[in-house]
């Protein structure tokens, strides 16, 4: 029996050690997956330690796919959950949460046949604020105060294996289920959204940038339907019609 | 604030990759864990690239203490919890249960002070039947079925991150808490034991070693009391006093 977690997808980002690909990929085999997407890596995936790492997850790294951007390897999954350290400056508010309070959604997701991704940053520095704000929720995984930085393929195998255990739980749902907007639905969404907070200043000064993150994540945790995307789609064309009726 | 989990040591069975030892130390870090112990370690715990794995956490390597058998790596803890992949032939009806199962138990026992054991086994085989008999409860990590073996650091980093989750949930006791025995001296009660129910002849034959296996995990548990070692002792003595007695 195949399962629920080969419509998940896990995305690493700029990876730099090939270990960790490697390692990613034979943790994904331990848990079910098989989509492995690498956004401009600076190694190697196929270097002979990647290989090694992934024993006989090793046709995952064959099939891997290689984007030049976070956008492309996301576009067509209708949820995309990233992993921050830690979160600080203007991104505070965003809501990160633990991988136990997300993870139990997104097999419900997966069980109903809808495409999920998740996503890593490079080993260094993590995805940047403004990777993370194309995801729709954030995970961050809990650890002792002292040191917080986990290894990459740790954190990757955590995920997966917590995703594992929670889609054992799930039963795969036949009932119609609504019709979620994928990640580039919604994205063309808030393109339209953006300039029509700014044009009633809403989106305005130094603010701007971190409140339009926060309006991102608020309506990227609702999981919107593609019916829901196309009434905010309208209320930026409405709040477009008012502005040009009244300046 | 110091973590229960410094009473938990990781105990790794003739480890054969250096970067396995070395993402050890790193995971033990994340969790607030310090103990290391290295039974006959098939290869260098300071080498190279257990020190780039280990990052923070190289202390820990070279704090580690090396031991020529599990036994010695032990006895001074109140639960001892071994891995394993597979379970099959005698053992098969050897508890197995889930880290999920155990490990909220042994942090309540951190909590209360005693001293716990996590044992790992080789990559190749993991542990041996005769080191697995050693341990009070068997965790068996779940996986997709077409691929069941996970990297030996993704097994520390799982078990460690469930504990760590575990522990949060778990306050600190300071209610006098019941006098747990060392697995020293519950293993000095099966060895007055297992010769008592040899003579008895409920140890016999092909099944002996199995049956042995079966007990002293029953009782391993039962998480045994000092009081309760004590008893068994007596139990043991006194079929040989009634042996003695009717042959």
């Amino acid at each position: 029996m195949a399962s629920i977690l080969r419509h998940c997808r896990v995305v690493l980002v700029r990876t730099q050690f090939p270990g960790n690909i490697g390692a990613t990929a034979r943790a994904m085999r331990n848990f079910g997956l098989t989509e492995l997407t690498l956004v401009a890596p600076e190694c190697d995936p196929l270097d002979t330690n990647a290989r090694q790492m992934s024993t006989q997850g090793e046709a995952i790294l064959h099939q891997a796919r290689i984007t030049s951007s976070l956008k492309e390897a996301i576009a067509d999954c209708v949820i995309v959950v990233g992993t921050s350290a830690r979160v600080g400056g203007l991104f505070r508010k965003q809501p990160v949460a633990s991988p136990e309070e997300i993870l139990p959604d997104v097999a419900r997701m997966l069980a109903s046949g809808q495409k999920a991704a998740l996503v890593f940053g490079p080993e260094r520095n993590g995805l940047t604020n403004e990777e993370t704000t194309l995801c729709h929720r954030l995970i961050q995984i809990p650890t002792a105060e002292e040191y917080t930085s986990l290894n990459l393929a740790l954190s990757v195998g955590i995920c997966l294996y917590l995703l594992h255990r929670s889609s054992i739980k799930t039963p795969t749902v036949d009932e119609p289920t609504e019709s979620l907007a994928t990640w580039q639905e919604q994205d063309h969404m808030f393109r339209q959204l953006q300039p029509a907070l700014e044009r009633i200043r809403f989106l305005f000064g130094d603010r701007a940038t971190a409140l339009m993150h926060a309006m991102r994540h608020l309506l990227g945790k609702a999981r919107l339907t593609r019916m829901e995307v196309k009434l905010l789609h309208g209320l930026a064309r409405q709040i477009q019609w008012f502005a040009d009726q009244h300046e």
